[in-house]
């Protein structure tokens, strides 16, 4: 079975190792010929996952015609803002293997899931495929257990991603709610912002608990308006992959937030990460959107963006969290 | 509004604080008169939350009967265990307040929930009402945001609780669903043990968010069949205890696991900690009865079981759970 990995970020090449276990024929795309050429060499992934031995049966190429060329399936693991500019060249090559997509996010100036936009590039017909859940990179190529899931319209697809995959180290479960799985990965991204916050105002368990698992209720609700299921935020693209990236020291997401927390600004944070800011912070004013678009009630949500992008102290959003009206747990 | 903490652990002494921040008239017995007149000479719970100043309007007494008489609502945070005999006491007393139970488990000898101890003692009428939620106590006494739910079958008595708690540290919620809430907080104790496990064989983060959200679905899969509500197992009581449990270092339960995971058995574990193991240890044994009883599928709970109690290695019970059969996420 031939498989083809787009492109060699730490994910992309932990999943295409992942494969290379498995025993496919698997080739790794990067953009940069250079840099494939140089991985070549040194047989490690040296700028995204050092440290690592690149399997010997895996083909790494800059060539992008001969990497997708009969391919049984195309695994899309470039970020998602710019997942558009991946999806455009594979339509330029007349492309058929089915997708999967292993990026997390909502485009920001369409408030598109990556599913629509391949369904926009591509055609509806063609089979896609997302495998989502909590996973860093760093473990699943010691291989850690990780547990993810495939979720698709095509039946078929799940199924034949989840055999592709599935190893004693990766346990791959599937789910029909592609909707609810893809909003899961994205959404989770504002609450880890959140956590950030936190731990930056020197908050302990008992806060970032709370905010988890309100949090969980608020992408539930917001995702079920947008046409997923709630209990699809309970699983492992959900609440999984939202205590994994809440409770990470590696997250960006949650670096964002302990920034804002001990005091920086935006405009602080911004000059100090250069121009590659969090994917959550995009994803919080293309949810705060949707969430008014809808008419769904997501306080931390709310409070998320006035912090981001109307200056409220991150002290005053909490205060006004914990002193809202008394509610039931569940409306 | 006189209300009674029964007795002076951890938890009961910060519950007891939030109380005389919000004004109340607030007593707070200990078993032993020593050791409450020590308490009152320092002005600190020294053994149990050293650090912290008790608030000067605080009653503390060893006297029982002048501890519970009048009060308009009891506290019980004796451990689960002994709370048998705490409610005996209180009926010794004729006591008729409503009961407002703080500590989480299911007694061993029974398999019952504490509110089913409370009817075949007190009376089915007897008002009775649970506050839980992901809480540590070291936590909430430096008032750091802290959100919790009541939950009774008497409606009235969750409003009151929510309304003598509630401040703008401590947040509460209420719930209907008692069976539920009672048994996320006494279930969750088992996955803390696992948690530990992972933590002690070197695995990631990915197993450990993969675990917790398995295991809720275990949780939410068993409460079902005892009478709860699916949905409350994703709230403070259910997912939030989990997260706050399973990511720890000061849970005993983890650290029970964390030992298995390091080589130890359970005979070199029960000879390090002295007589009182950690309540997963019989939650375990408690909830794979259960859940052999009504026919639930729980792989987590029966490979804990088969650890604690069968000498099986926690190395081949993660390969087992990782190597069963593909799966949905939800069947």
């Amino acid at each position: 079975m031939k498989i083809t990995v787009l492109s060699s970020g730490s994910w992309g090449t932990a999943l295409a190792k992942t494969l290379c276990d498995n025993n496919h024929e698997v080739y790794l795309w990067s953009r940069s010929k250079e840099y494939s050429d140089a991985m070549e060499a040194k047989k490690e992934n040296f700028r995204y996952l050092p440290g690592y031995t690149l399997p010997d049966n895996l083909h790494l190429t800059a060539d992008f015609a001969k990497a997708i060329e009969n391919a049984d399936l195309i695994v899309t693991a470039t970020p998602t803002q710019y997942i558009r500019q991946t999806l455009e060249m594979l339509k330029e090559q007349n492309c058929s293997a089915p997708i999967c997509n292993v990026s997390k996010g909502i485009e920001v100036s369409s408030l598109k899931r990556i599913s629509e936009i391949t369904s926009e590039i591509l055609g509806e017909t063609h089979p896609f495929c997302v495998l989502v859940g909590p996973s860093h990179a760093e473990e699943l190529i010691k291989n850690m257990p990780t547990a993810v899931v495939a979720s698709s319209q095509f039946t078929f697809l799940a199924k034949k991603v989840q055999s592709l995959f599935m190893n004693q180290n990766f346990r791959v479960y599937t789910s029909s709610d592609l909707v609810g799985v893809e909003l899961g990965g994205a959404l989770k991204n504002i609450f880890a912002i959140a956590a950030g916050v936190i731990d930056g105002l020197g908050l302990g368990d008992n806060t970032k608990a709370a905010l988890m698992t309100r949090g969980n209720v608020e992408m539930a609700r917001l995702g079920r308006a947008l046409g997923g299921f709630e209990e699809t935020f309970n699983g492992l693209s959900g609440i999984g992959d939202l205590i994994v990236t809440c409770t990470s020291k590696h997250s960006r997401n949650r670096s964002v937030g302990e920034m804002l927390g001990k005091g920086l600004s935006m405009e602080q944070i911004k000059e100090k990460l250069g121009h590659s800011v969090a994917e959550g912070v995009a994803t919080t004013k293309s949810a705060y959107q949707l969430a008014q678009n809808h008419g769904v009630e997501t306080p931390i949500i709310e409070q998320c963006y006035q912090v981001l992008y109307e200056n409220r102290s991150p002290a005053e959003a909490i205060n006004y969290l914990m002193t809202r009206d008394a509610k039931k747990e569940r409306n």
